[in-house]
């Protein structure tokens, strides 16, 4: 038998895919009717492979020698990330989820997602081309006409293309309706596009001929803030009517963000039709409008659900190695004795032996298979939304996933964060050290809490908006999923129906929380703590996520199920508990915030 | 009037100093009759000015341009260094402590701690070289020989050498009595040392013509673990019994450690005599004994609480630096509208004005200015230990700084790098930059948990050392002082009482947990939780510090105040609730860690 990957654990993706989700059932839909378990597995191992052989070994390597601009004006990387990403494209995975049509593998999104965790894990730096690249292929797909996909989306497919996202500019991150880019019209019905964007991952680089920016822009005299934005297609080099390379457009490489983390993958500021080039003698970049005006945010927000759940397993994949890679530190390396053991003369222990180093352990073990599970989860609702027999199943997990994905994209990570801070505290002074691996996950890991909408914004998304859309339907059907999992609990007795009764009251309270919450007549007072409720409710989805996992384990036998429940049990007394401080503090409906006057500071 | 400072705040400091601690009136001592609250102000100033012109400028560019060794086996500093370090001595801050006949100050603890705050504030990195020196030169004249202290301390004094601590060992790191480091006695009465020792800060440099090293080693045939342990001078070059420079001493460069953070200072893996040099034609590196053999780790202890106080104090220095800079970018930064403002046309507001910045900024402030205040009241417990005129006084101020020594390092290090990771949140994408300055504080301060003592280690020292020692007296005098606190703020009335009655529940509580924990019987069983222990006693002893605060501003108006008693509002109400779940697992004896087994991982 091979070794134990330090990237993930095989052995859980198994157990969550098949022994819980049951994925397979998945292939007897249409869409999913040339697949089987075989063929799931296949990929993700194929998966690992390549993760394991083709971006883990120069995830070092690539941070410690960041992108920069040479002498040429063209942006350098290390070698590696042009091999992986070629491996990558030629494996097909660029297409995992794509119709059979277009050349794709037609596979669930929760086998994609769980086959991109491997990667994410094995080196974050390096995931963006690609990762980018299907997001943006997809929307195209999704939204483009028939010959947009053509001359756009088989070019990424075929490594010819790379794709980013471009919707912050330097006044407008949090705050899209801000944006200032503008969108103008041509005679030939392409538009021309002017602006500035900021933070584009995969903005520049050498590994494709061409990239193919997504950008958000406003068409003058459109309605005001998020409504006027619509969505444009803008290539680094101008692509003809026959898919051929044309003139250099005129997007201009501004500067690169110099990062804490994330530091392989290339971050940067654009410019848009500045004059840095006048394709066709005129100014502005070429651009062509992607479905309809005004519709830029919806079409974004199409995919900005998995886009979420997607920086959720990011930072999952970040504390699961970081996870692994502590526990095997733990398991070799010794210092010091029991409490119990006063003799200085007897042979240190390992330090897994040490309930401080087990606390940290367990910890982690609780957050990265909680989050891994939510996360896989949330994937499977997408699934559900678009392929579920029923219309009114497709409704239900369309509802779920809006309630779950700020938790899914903020609840993994600020705990699995806090997962590699605890894998740099058991490694001690080496976890500190560039000689591990440690200090970069939790370094990359820095950035989740902040990119695709940051912590404070999903509290704000949760409660004001996903719990109190359609008259509360979203927490209602939230709170009766994670109820049937308590009776489920419940009948199976014992330890579960136990841990199920505390989650019971939890929830409980959440509701009676809730509805004190907005009922504070004035919406400041009512979203001033929706950070607090974010972190409260997000503790209860994941005990909920554990209890499903526990009831999946249920009457099996062996070390990889005590272990799970021993995982499970520690999040129930040890972080559970949390939430009692959280809720009563929501319950006051406390201004101490408000009440603060910005001079006292 | 001077634009305030972004590195530290002056005016809390004089706060604490003089209108809570009331410094001046230590000038009342003989120790301290020379001084004034004017010589300790301009002191303050100077260490002021010194950080802000010679010390934060290069802390960029120091952590951007690491120690390394250039081709000549030698290590490279940026040359800020240098300067940094002779403006620091040339001002007779190294001796800010030291007697007068030495060419000291005098200042008193606390005075000389506060100072500090501005440098560990400015630039972590550099610091390491003067405050290292003072601390070696601080036990060298406790418990050296007059020729000892002449012939090292003196050239310390004058900027002629540097000093270290060189106490851990590759295999031993928490775990001192496993040090394999070995002192044989010569004919001549000095001692050849022979080992390895790691992460020796200041460990080689070109700053200063030679390095004192003070070496923990074991004397052969000595008693077994820590009380065989013996501490000795090993300078980089032998010094002569005039005190001038002769051989190169038996200390090599093995290499130069690469951190996450603190890049700007050198931490080194030293080797002793193993033949690099042989001074005098032979093996091992010359070394002198400090004091009395096996006294090493008691002499070494005789000055751990101070350094792991000033672990704290530096810290909650770079926590208070972020939250300035992270308070000055709210206040400028615009971005969004608040919830009740639905016209997207409206301008956008300062972000200081959103919620859930303001929670961010508020307890950063709760944190930074609570941890200052108990690093200060600890420095000046060292004052009372060391200068009280009643030998009473002194015995209880030094029962007191040990049982608050744990929580002085700990709880800084945990919540003054949460402080950081909250700034790097307000500044958005921008803080996850390396343009902006706190990304390198959060790198920095992720040291402080680690070092002079694992966390872990100090629950383990609170809950299994500090509480039960001499019967529990120190917990008792702990508890006792901390009511003579509730009393005064019940006296007071209003909301000081209602505070101080919130306080006064937990420390009963603390009580009957700490008695129900330590009646466990079964040591393993006691300390299995002692972390969260020294976590759940470190909350109530920063709200006993910020109802001091709240103390010494009543009565006060003006913004200054009114931001005193809105932080210590927000950490009663914000943070001290925490402590409820952890009692609560507390008093249950949970064994989870304990029952671990390991192969469940």
């Amino acid at each position: 038998m091979a070794p134990a990957s330090l990237i993930l654990s095989r052995r859980d993706l198994e157990f969550l895919l098949h022994e819980w989700l049951d994925v397979s059932s998945l292939t007897s839909r249409e869409r999913f009717a040339e697949h089987s378990r075989e063929t799931f597995d296949a990929v993700l191992e194929l998966g690992e492979t390549i993760a394991t052989e083709h971006f883990a070994p120069h995830n070092k390597k690539a941070d410690a020698n960041e992108p920069h601009v040479g002498a040429d004006g063209k942006v350098v990387l290390v070698p590696e990330v042009a091999t992986a990403l070629k491996v990558f494209v030629d494996a097909g995975l660029l297409a995992g989820q794509m119709d059979e049509s277009l050349g794709g593998l037609q596979l669930p999104n929760v086998v994609s997602k769980a086959v991109q965790m491997w990667f994410h894990a094995a080196n974050v730096g390096s995931t963006i081309y690609p990762f980018l690249t299907m997001a943006n292929a997809n929307l195209v797909v999704a939204h483009g006409s028939e010959d947009q996909v053509r001359r756009y989306v088989t070019p990424m497919l075929a490594g010819e293309a790379t794709g980013t996202m471009c919707l912050s500019e330097p006044g407008a991150g949090s705050s899209l309706a801000d944006i200032t880019t503008r969108a103008e019209l041509q005679d030939d019905g392409t538009y021309r596009v002017t602006g500035t964007k900021m933070w584009i991952s995969g903005g520049d680089h050498e590994l494709t001929p061409n990239i193919v920016h997504l950008v958000l822009a406003k068409i003058p005299d459109g309605p005001a803030g998020v409504k006027g934005i619509s969505l444009f297609l803008v290539p680094k080099v101008v692509v003809g009517p026959d898919g051929t390379l044309g003139e250099r457009n005129d997007v201009a490489l501004v500067g690169l963000n110099h990062k804490m983390g994330y530091r392989g993958g290339t971050n940067t500021l654009l410019n848009f039709g500045e004059g840095a080039h006048t394709p066709g003698g005129r100014a502005g970049a070429v651009a062509e409008l992607l479905g309809q005006p005004h519709q830029g945010l919806a079409y974004m927000f199409h995919m900005m659900n998995e886009a979420r759940v997607g920086v959720g397993l990011g930072a999952t994949a970040l504390g699961y190695t970081g996870y692994l890679k502590s526990l095997d530190y733990a398991r070799t390396r010794t210092q010091g004795r029991l409490p119990s053991d006063k003799d200085p003369s007897s042979p240190p222990v390992a330090i897994i032996e040490h309930a401080d180093v087990r606390r940290m352990l367990l910890a982690q073990k609780s957050y990265v298979e909680g989050g891994l599970a939510l996360g896989l989860y949330c994937s499977l609702l997408v699934d559900e939304q678009d392929t579920a027999p029923e219309p009114a199943d497709r409704e239900r997990a369309a509802l779920l996933l809006d309630v779950l994905t700020p938790i899914a994209k903020s609840w993994p990570s600020q705990w699995c964060l806090e997962a590699n801070s605890l894998a740099i505290q058991v490694h001690g002074g080496y976890g500190y050290t560039r000689d591990y691996d440690v200090e970069q996950h939790y370094r990359d890991n820095r950035l989740n809490p902040i990119h695709e909408g940051t912590h404070g914004i999903h509290g704000l998304d949760l409660l004001g908006r996903k719990v109190t859309m359609r008259g509360g339907a979203g927490l209602t059907l939230l709170l009766d999923t994670v109820e049937a999992t308590v009776r489920r609990a419940s009948a199976a007795g014992g330890e579960l129906a136990e841990l199920g009764a505390q989650l019971h009251a939890v929830c409980e309270r959440i509701g009676k929380t809730t509805a004190t919450v907005l009922g504070a007549g004035d919406p400041d007072v009512s979203l001033a703590n929706a950070t607090v409720y974010l972190e409260a409710v997000g503790h209860a989805v994941v005990a909920w996520m554990w209890l499903e996992q526990l009831l999946a384990a249920n009457g099996k036998d062996g070390a990889f199920y005590d272990g799970k429940r021993h995982a499970g049990r520690f999040f129930y007394r040890w972080e559970l508990p949390r939430t009692g401080a959280q809720l009563d503090l929501l319950d006051s409906l406390d201004t101490t915030l408000l009440d603060t006057d910005t001079a006292w500071f």
